[in-house]
């Protein structure tokens, strides 16, 4: 399990003064490029030079308590399911100043050559990553 | 079933060049306000005047085929499941120009009362939306 | 001169109730989007096929009128100046209600080959546009 | 002075692969809710429960040179001129791995009452981080 701290912003949140809840999804992929610190290049270097990447092929979040804008969201992303090209990353939500959670999510990737956008192998410092972080 | 369309914008597409994937639910929210034209004072009205609004319960997004940069996504909406105080909403993505399916999202909704944040009944013209778009 | 007009959207507003300041420069961007959709292939085929841009050298942002939710800005959209390989652009944005001057933008681009990300000349179709709408 | 610094991500990149020019004054604002970070509550009890905050009333950009997926933005701020109730703040962006200047950009703002819109009296501990700031 790998954390990643994130403050709401200012212009985060909605009219009913929430998170709006699109936004979780970012978070998430903000909380996945710190989980790639690790590989060489980190998850630039990755997407940018090495043309590998995640392509999103199912999301789910499940919402259970919100996000106001001063909150900070502690988020614990872990590897759930780990398949040959694909992987399932976990997402846990939770509210720094009193440990609420505030959503759970879940992420199906798939990995892939982003020149020709075709699914291709998980580089073998990609599938370290996920396996440091694989749940038990 | 109520159909809005939408172009993908220049600062939208990610790294990969395709939609980034949490803007999926950006969409399908704007869809969403679109969806309750026809309410008094239309989405804005009831969000700000009447103080009634829609928090996701889950949202679900399953991808199919990547949005580019000037592709039109036409999204059809559609009250899968509708309950006393929540309903599921169902958005279809669809390439514009080529018909083929870019993502199917489901939505799940709760009714309420912002100022308190908690669930409420619906509104009877808020009902009649969901229900005028009910799939059969 | 050319309009382009765009309801705030709910997520666009924030903690004040108001279009959040940054935004402007996105709507003025959608509005240029719009500008170029003469050209062939449009704003997304000039940058994607054609590989020629329009980064931004300087803009400023003049704020009248604040924008709320469910507001619609008319934005006007001329040619201030037109030089060999930049532009300056004017965008006027007015509430659509009541016709209040809500901000005031201008923005200097310079035509560019995005590969090199060096300044080129102006594609004489691009120019076309940028002549049409020249202020007199 | 106060410095912030920001990775540039993934999704903020436009189809030229640079930071969105638009996205210079989100980073700004980011920047800002930490130059408050001294007051009580930060920028979110001043905002959220003071009820007091800073409309943009202009801004200007400079753009030096692009900024790219992976790079960091140093962003130093610091108050260029302080009124009675305005303030103009100056956000300098410069690229860390190099130094070099990205961008340059002002931003006067108004204390305000947030609930009632209209500009108010700049409390005596806002007054304090602009004057520790304060270019000589």
């Amino acid at each position: 399990m790998k954390v990643y701290e994130r403050a709401v912003r200012f212009e985060e949140v909605d009219v009913a003064k929430i998170l709006f809840f699109a936004r979780y999804l970012n978070y998430a992929h903000e909380a996945l490029e710190r989980f790639f610190d690790g590989v060489e290049g980190g998850y630039a270097g990755l997407t940018m030079r090495r043309g590998v990447g995640f392509p999103a092929v199912r999301t789910a979040v499940e919402h259970e308590a919100p996000l106001r804008y001063g909150d900070v969201a502690r988020i614990e992303i872990s590897t759930a399911k780990l398949g040959n090209r694909s992987a399932t990353l976990r997402y846990r939500f939770v509210r720094a100043h009193d440990g609420v959670v505030a959503a759970n999510v879940t992420h199906v990737v798939v990995t892939c050559d982003l020149e020709r956008m075709t699914s291709c192998d998980m580089p073998a410092d990609v599938r370290r990553v996920f396996e440091e972080h694989l749940e038990t």
